[in-house]
Parts: structure tokens; sequence; C-alpha cells
């Protein structure tokens, strides 16, 4: 941590931060410049952490160094994180391909889903149970019901199953039925969800949220992780901009950031980033050429019928072709799939 | 509701939009320009809520007319809304001020901060129980314990109180203590604790998501009232962009927005949107003299050893300045305090 | 300047960039932390101008105490600037307000505003000949037809008169008509123009651009004073955020922010800001009371008629309503007007 | 275009807005639904252009349906554009990779990386002689040398050189020696310079501002296109957003838009939109993936020492190795290269 003095501070005034800072037991190293004198603090800053440095006297600013997130902190875990779901390995090398529809509407049009997709190479079903919908007057999910025909889709193709969670009942009830839980976009700092979902020991994708920085979004996985649930797999699906030709702005360099910052596996959606199925295609392709661990993308036996998020899903046909595309890609780029 | 078709747009793909309008019971009003079709659809849009429109052939976009929340929607509820907290009225021309530290710390800091506070005319204790904090390492707050001295500050002074929860658990403990439950920005969309705080019946404070529009915020305020809880009061804490020189940006166009828009109360929480004291008075005063209903202002009886938020925190002195330089601009303003 | 090692920094990596740094004859101060390691340097850095030492081996950040912007920095300049225009001053506790249509049209247009603004006790008279316009069909301005009918304004009336330049061609022409230079937020990073209307040594009016932060606003009027020319007023009009149902997000925090960093005065344009006639009043009278200079405000004889921002414009009723409501605050808040 | 009517808006303003559309020659459809009525304009919609219809009476909104650029418009010029530079075929199924220093600083400097990106299988050298700079006290650049040095280059490897120009004096000296002339994203709206640009004849990329929407990117395209000069070609290099781990956000999904919506090719700046070295390979990849006509790639012979961005700058052992990669993936999508 670096204390910044302002210019001209008087003796006194850096002479009561370095007193401060002594008396918790830490070390202040003081550079006196030309313009102004900064106080590098060297030790344990957690010890300082009920003192608000920045309205002392004459303090102009305080600049951390050190990232608030420590179990998701590539610098303190090297190795890249896979995390194991039945057969299917996540990260380290290996490309998994997400697929189902948004909302889970019919036994029928799951199963249908589970099985087009199984066809064209997805290795995991997504569908969604518990939908958070902006406006309380549209579809809201079948709740327990949809999660029941996860798990038959499961016992069907043999493909695990993924839900989004959003309270702790449905945290509850998911834990029966799926293989991984997620926490969408919405909920990403619902810190109460985020910690029950880490105690459950589930494998964990958690998206970033439409206005998360990265360093948000890893101290959010901190979250889960501090319960003792190593499991997170994290999720861009498009920040939020000014631009209105798509839904949000995909943050493609959110793969090598990650990659640099964390050892956890990163997944790209570009269904929910573009909200247009036109532009899914792509940005898959981008994605893994980035980098991606994975993809997550939405696909529907009728997109013009689907009760949420259709105008972005793909036609089992479409997603076959887009799987065909991305395979040779990702073998010319080293990875399994 | 209104589709355009793309330039040239083939008779039968037009006419298959129309059957399909009409098949659902709507009508439809075909305008056919120079360059693109329109087609206006008249009728209950909720019948075509399960259909894409946007994803069949030659459709260029769908343009909605109307706005998706209807509860807090001024046009059908061109009175403003005014909510009853004991002896205090928000909204309807009165300025309200609530005030109190960002976490609740001790007994001692909240019944000091609670009867300082009222002497330099505040109307509401504000004071966090439950604490959302962007790293799992900063203090989480007291909960119930702190439920329990909001209770005894307002036996003390008077005062109601306010809290924000960010559980079920946290209202299941909150209705027993406070007077207003507050939903804070990384919660707005947590529509499941929307619903669950709507259901106590007591008046909800709905903070603006950091990346929230003013449309989604009216919609996330829609799940609370349509619970059956009139009593919401809207609260703008900054919005997040680019600019770094304070922590959020206050979107002081809120305030007229909201109130063409609904008839809902608007509070403006300076010290959440900037993050640093010397500049909660400037925007107090702008607040006031844009028309806000009222203010939510963090004071401590010691900022530099605040557990949370301490730089942007007033002293009382500093607090009573404020109050001092608001009342006689909101009288000139002809509001009541 | 401060200089942020990798964790685990080998020995010869922090000596490699100290002596880089003492080489040039600045000063090296190490401070060793248990996690990282940082150095901070003592000296003028701009010695180190040619060096990146973000990309020497283990160095992780450089972090800047000091801002680039010097002549317009408070820090090194504490007195407020005032700027003389005619009779007219700005800055030092006046409240200043101007006032015109957003593009001349005619000359009766333009003379009937300047006696209406006049009337409703405007100071100066605002007037675009040059428009810079998103689309090249839309009107481009009568240029220099139009300075001349300013000149004309304030003969009439003797109000001083503003006008934007575009070009170098566009300033060669004003400065032989205008009292004061605009530069447009589109314009705010056009570092030609900013010199060659430095040049001129006339008073020139700064705008925001839509999406530059305070920072580099104020590195942009440097480009202007560096040339000799202190006149420098500077203007927010809004900047660029996801929210739609203002044209722009009114940044009203730059005032106390811009009145910390710099001497410079600060404008309020709530017109352009929010792109909506309702919106300016409400506007208009929070950024008085946030402590701005002066305001400008778009005004037309007949805004349903306006060939440039017609909705955003006020009648002469409303804008002689609007400064008779403006002006009694003002007073309250010890203002000159 | 659409004109949205408020709730209850009486019979006689719907008229009036209704007769004034017919006066103008144009026909008005009314959609008279249960909550509000809508009018489609029909006709030629620049003869309404000096109509402010939004403050009408009861008018609540208007809606565009077509787009203001016509020129750079897909839906009225199918087929996509192609740019021919000496040799060089820009657009149109081929990958180009443009690549050079950010800020040309020497003969030496300047011909070294010209051979080195040659070798490395580089078409267009790019390199700054006028370099617009946050801050006045940062180099500027060598100008018209600088120029002299890209025609030597030229000369030397057979490479075509692009330049940005930042003024009408810069174009003037940039003719003489340069094959493209670049507008960057600063003076994307300098409209006065687009059209000087666009009388060049010379082809022009166009860098997107910012903090432009894809929109008025394509508008300001059309700035130069409408000086009868077609060779246009469009830069993605990043906007701006919250996230500060990136200098800026690349927006990707921009590729896929821009060719949805124009017919001009879309080059990839990675080095500008992320600003760290490290990045630049993971975004070059993802772009060509995406479907990117081309990059543009910063190398230098010791990127330690740039006078300009050398923090993002590739060493030519970098920039070899990057090209090895995206050759066979080029091709392996059906690009040539």
């Amino acid at each position: 941590m670096i204390i910044v003095m302002k210019p001209q501070a008087k003796p006194e005034s850096i002479q009561k931060v370095k007193n401060l800072i002594e008396e918790k037991g830490l070390v202040a190293h003081i550079s006196a410049g030309t313009e102004v004198t900064i106080i590098g603090v060297v030790g344990d800053k957690t010890l300082l952490q009920d003192q608000n440095l920045e309205i002392f006297d004459e303090v102009d600013k305080i600049v951390s160094v050190t990232e608030s997130y420590k179990l998701a902190n590539r610098k303190f875990h090297p190795e890249p994180t896979t995390v194991r779901v039945r057969d299917v390995t996540i990260g380290g090398g290996t490309l998994v391909i997400m697929s189902g529809p948004c909302a889970i509407e019919s036994r029928e049009q799951l199963l249908a889903t589970a099985q087009a997709i199984k066809k064209a190479g997805a290795h995991i079903l997504r569908g969604g149970a518990y939908k958070p919908r902006t406006s309380p007057y549209a579809f809201q999910g079948l709740e327990e019901e949809g999660l029941k025909y996860m798990q038959e889709a499961r016992d069907l193709t043999g493909l695990p199953v993924i839900c989004e969670v959003t309270s702790l009942n449905a945290i509850e009830a998911a834990v029966k039925y799926v293989d991984i839980l997620q926490i969408g976009a919405r909920n990403m700092q619902n810190f109460y969800l985020l910690k029950e979902a880490g105690k459950t020991g589930l494998p964990v994708l958690l998206k970033r949220g439409l206005s998360a920085t990265i360093d948000e979004w890893l101290n959010a996985s901190e979250y889960i992780i501090s319960e003792g649930n190593p499991n997170v797999i994290l999720c861009e699906r498009g920040i939020r901009t000014f631009e209105t030709a798509t839904r949000n702005t995909l943050d493609i360099s959110a793969i090598p950031v990650i990659k640099e910052k964390s050892h956890l596996p990163i997944f790209i959606d570009p269904s929910h980033a573009t909200g247009v199925r036109a532009y899914v295609k792509s940005l898959s392709l981008a994605a893994v050429a980035a980098g991606a661990d994975g993809l997550m993308i939405e696909t529907h036996p009728n997109p013009s019928c689907a009760l949420s998020d259709g105008p972005q899903s793909l036609t089992f046909d479409q997603f076959e072709e887009l799987t065909g595309e991305i395979k040779p890609m990702a073998r010319l780029l080293g990875r399994k799939i």
C-alpha cells in the first residue's frame, strides 16, 4: 500500500501518518520527492483496515499494490484449475461446450434439445428453471419441475447438467438434480447466494455482472472458494456499454486478462452477450481463438416460439453447423475436444 | 408494438407476420413506405409473448411503444405517491433527510450518531447490519445484534430506522426491528429478494443498480408493488461510468426523469455516489435544487476509524453545517422541511 | 512515480530498474514488502519519458502520483481564475448565463433571441455558425454569414457573443466577430485546434468530450493555456453512459471535482446534457446549487421549427421563467448575478 | 419514421401532427391502439427535417426506422467493398496485416521495422508522424520529416504506407508521401477533417471513436464517401468502458455487426484496444476468427525505449511468432493471406 501526500504536506502531517502505521505494527518507508512525498507501507495491511487514511490531513490518495482476492489469484496459485464434472474435464487445455435452452419450457423441448446438442458434440446441457426476468410479468420458469426434466435429460443422454440458482430455496432444490450450479450476472454480487452455493461443494459457474470489473468478479469468486469450494468456472457474458447494436458488449479481452490474473477456467456466452443469433457464430469462433476454456450457447427446437431469449437461440441445425466449424479450429490451436 | 420489415421484404413475409398477429387476436396496421414497410400492432401485446417476431423472415426489428412497468408508471397513476413512516411523510413536497453510519459498529457509535443527526435536523436513521462487501475479507456487519441497536436508537430519539436486507433471513430478522427495508444496488435485480421484501408490507427503499437503466429500475420496483406493497421509495446512488475521479457518477437527471415517468418518491445518496466526503455538500444541494424528495447521507462519530466507507462519511459538525445550508434552500423552493 | 514489482521479483530485476533510474539522474527509494517490492522515483520524471518501465522484467505496474497537467492544476495555482469578457466577469463568485440558439438560422431569429435573452437576464449570447453534425445530410450552419449576425446582435444588445469553431478556417473567421471561442465536445482532443484557439488570445470555452475523463479534459485545457492563453472556461455537457432516457448523463460531480483539482471556471450545459427541454430547469437549478460558475442554455423563438436541437430548446417565456427561479437561489448561495 | 403519441392524446393533437405531415407532402398512417396511437410516416423524411415533432403537443417520442447513413449502408449496396492499395487488396476475403511503430522516431527505427515486418509477412507499414497526445508535454511526432522516412521505407521494401493525419496541414503533407490516410479515434467526428480527407481520393482508414456507437461511426464514414471517395476502411480500436484491466474494451462484436450493416472492410487494432503487449496475440487471433478483414499491430525494435505506446508494442520476434500463428488459422477459415 502506498500513501501519497499532498504537495507541500507539512512534516507533522507526514509524521502523524507514519506514527499510525508504526503503532499498528507495520513499517513505513518515506520517499520525499520534489513535488510530493509518498509513504510505502510494508507488512500485513489488514492491520490497517479500520483506518481510513484517505481522510487524514494532507493525504492525497491511497494506492493499493496488491489485489484483495487471494484464493483466485494466479500469483499465489500458478497452476490452472481443472474442474471435473462426471466424465467432463473443464480447464487445462480442453474445450467444453455447454448448450441448451434459455428457459426449460417442457419435458419434450428439453429432451429433444439434449439429444440434438449431444449429437452435435456438446458436452454439457444447460437450461433455466428459475428465470430472473426484468419484468414480473414475463415467464419466470418451471422451478423444481424443470429440474426434474434436467435429471431425466441427463439420464437419457449422459450429459451433465447445469442450472441457474437465484435463491437459497433454488439451491436446496438444485443440489438434488444438477451437476453444476450457475450464478447469473444479476446475482454476481449477491454475496449471501455465493456463500450458500460455495457450501454445496458442487462446481459453480459464476457469470460476470453487467457492470462488474474483472477485479470485482474475481473477488466474487473468492466468496465461493473461501467456503472451501475450489470448483469455480468463470463465464463472461457481455458488459454494459453505450453501444446498442448488441444487447451487451462481449469483453473478449477478459479471456487473456483472466488467464493472467487467475487460475480459474473461463467460458464465454456469446448468446447473452449479443442477444442476436446472427452474431453467435462469429463470436464463438473468436472466443475459442482467444483461448476460452469453453462456450455456453443457447439452442431451442423452435426459437421463434421460445418463452425466453428466442432471438438469440440457435436452431439445432445452426448449432451443428457451428460445432462443425469450432472443432477444426480448436484442434489447430492444440485444444482437446 | 411496431414491427419494422427489412427493405424489399417480400409480400409473403409481410403477410406471414400479419397472419400471426391476427391469429393471436390482435390487429395489424400496415404502412408501406418508400424504403420499408412497418406493421403497427394494436391490442394486448402479452398475447404475443411466446412469439419472437424478431427472427421471422425479413423482420428487421421490433420497437416497443409502451413501457413494461404498469404499477410504477405515472401514465396510469398520475398522483405522486406518499409513504408514511411513523410521523414522517415521504414524497408530496416535503424534504426528508436520512442519515447514519454505513455500517453499525457498536451500540455507542449508533446511539451517538442517532442523537447527533436528530439534533442537526435529520428525520430518519440509517445504519447497515448486513453489509454486502466486494471482498469476503472485509467487515460483514453485526447482523441481528445491529438491528437491536437500531431499535434502541429509535426508542431513544423517536427517529424511524432503515436497514439494508440482503437475504430472506435478513428480512425475517429486520421486520422485527426496523421501519423501512432497504434493497441495495447490488441486489436491485435480485427478484426473489424484491418479492420477499414486497410481501412484508413495510416501506422499501430501492436503490438503483450500478448499471441499471431507469427503465429496469422501475421494472424492479414493479416486483415489489405487484406483491401488493405500494410503499416504494427509489434512491439514486450513482451509476458506473468510465470516470474515476468519483467512485460512481451521480445521475442527477434521474430526478426529473423519474418525476416524469413515475409517481414514486426519489431520494439521492451523494455519499455512495461520490465516495468522497468533500463532494457531498455540493451534490446534496444539487439534489434538493433538482427536486429530490429526500437525501441519504452517511455520518460517523469518527470517520477516520469507520469500518466501512469512512472516507465518504461526514462528521457530526459537517452534517450539521450541511443541514443548515439545505433548509433555507428547500424553503426557497417551496419545500416543507 | 512508483514502480510496483511482481511478487517474488528477482533482486537483479529490481537492481536493473534501480540502475536505469539512477543513470537518468533520479533517485530510487526501495521498499521491500512482504508480498511485493515497490520503488519510489524521486526527481524530474520527464527524464524517464523515453523509457517504458512497464515492460521491464518483473515490473507489475507503474503508478503516477502527480497529474500531467500543470498550468490548469490548482496545486500550483491556488487562486481561482476569472475571465473578463467585455463587461462580464466569469468566475470568482458571479453566476453568468449564456443563452441562444443551437444553430444560427437567420438574422431575424438571432436578433429576436438576443433581445429576448437580454430581457430575461442572460449575460452572453451563444449561437452556432459551424455545426458539427452526426450526419452529413443535416444542416451544417451559416458559417461567416452567421458570425456577422452575431456581431450585429452584440451591437444591438451589448451582450458579448460566443461561437463554436471547428477548423482553423473557422477560427480565422471567428476572431473577427466574436468575443469567446467555443471548442465543442467532439473536438476536445483535436489538439491542433486547441493550440490554434490558444494562439488567438481570445477566451476559450472548452466543452468536455463525451467520454473524456476529467483528467483528460484538464490536459486538453493545458494545450490552450500552454500557448500563453490563460482564459479558459470549462463546460460540462453530459457524458456517454448506458442510460437512454436522456441523450447524455450530466456529470454534476464534475463541479466539485473541478473546483478541487483546477482553478478554471466551470459551466454547465443542461440542454445538450439531456436533450429534453422538460429536464432543463431541474438541472439548471442543480448546477447553480452545486457551485457552477455559469450556465449555457439553448433558446429559440420557435423550437418546433429549429434546424438543430429544437427538442431541447426553451421558448423565450420558458427561459424567462427559468432565470426568474435561478436568481433568488444564486443570491441565497451568496453568488453575484 | 414513426410518431408515438402519449396515452389519451386528444384527437386534435393527433390531427395536428397528421396535417403537418401531409402539408409537407408525406403520407400519415394512423394506428389507434388500446393504449397509444402511433403514426407511421411514409415518404421522404428529409422534407420534415426542420420540424421537431418531439415537442408537439402530446407527442411521446419519435422512432426512426431507417438509418441516416446511405452510402455506407449494406441495404443499398449489398456487395462488399474492396480497396486497392498498390499491390494489396483490402476486403473481399483476404486478410491484410498492417504493422509498424506507434510513432516514427528516426530513419533507422522505421527502416528496420519495415524490413522486419515485411519478413514476418505484413502487407502494409504503419507509423505516426503527427501524434495526438493527451498531454502537450509528450512527444508530438516528427511531422513531415517522418513522412519522408515512410516514403523511403516504402521504396526499400515495397510495402504501401499509412499515416495518421490530424489537420488540413497534415493532409496536405501526407498526400505527397503516403498511400492511405488514417483518421484517429479522437478525430472520428472532426467532420471538417473527414471531408478534407475524402477530397484527396486516397483510401482512408477511419478509426472508431472511443465512445462512438457503430451508427455514428458509419455516419462519420458517410462524410468521406459523400465527397466521392468510396475507399473507406473501418478500424475498431477499443471503446471506453468502466473496465480498467485494459486501456479500452475491444468491441469484437463490431465485426459481425459491421458485416451486417455495411459493405466496408473492417480492421481490428488490438494494440490500442488493450494497451498491453501480452494480450495482443489472443485478440489478434480472435479478430481473425470473428471475420475481420485485417489487423493493425504495433511493433518496435526496442519497445522499452519507444517514445509512444511502448508497453503495447511487440518486438520483431514476437510479431513473427504472431503472424506464424495467424496464417494457418486464416487459411483454415478460407481466407487468402
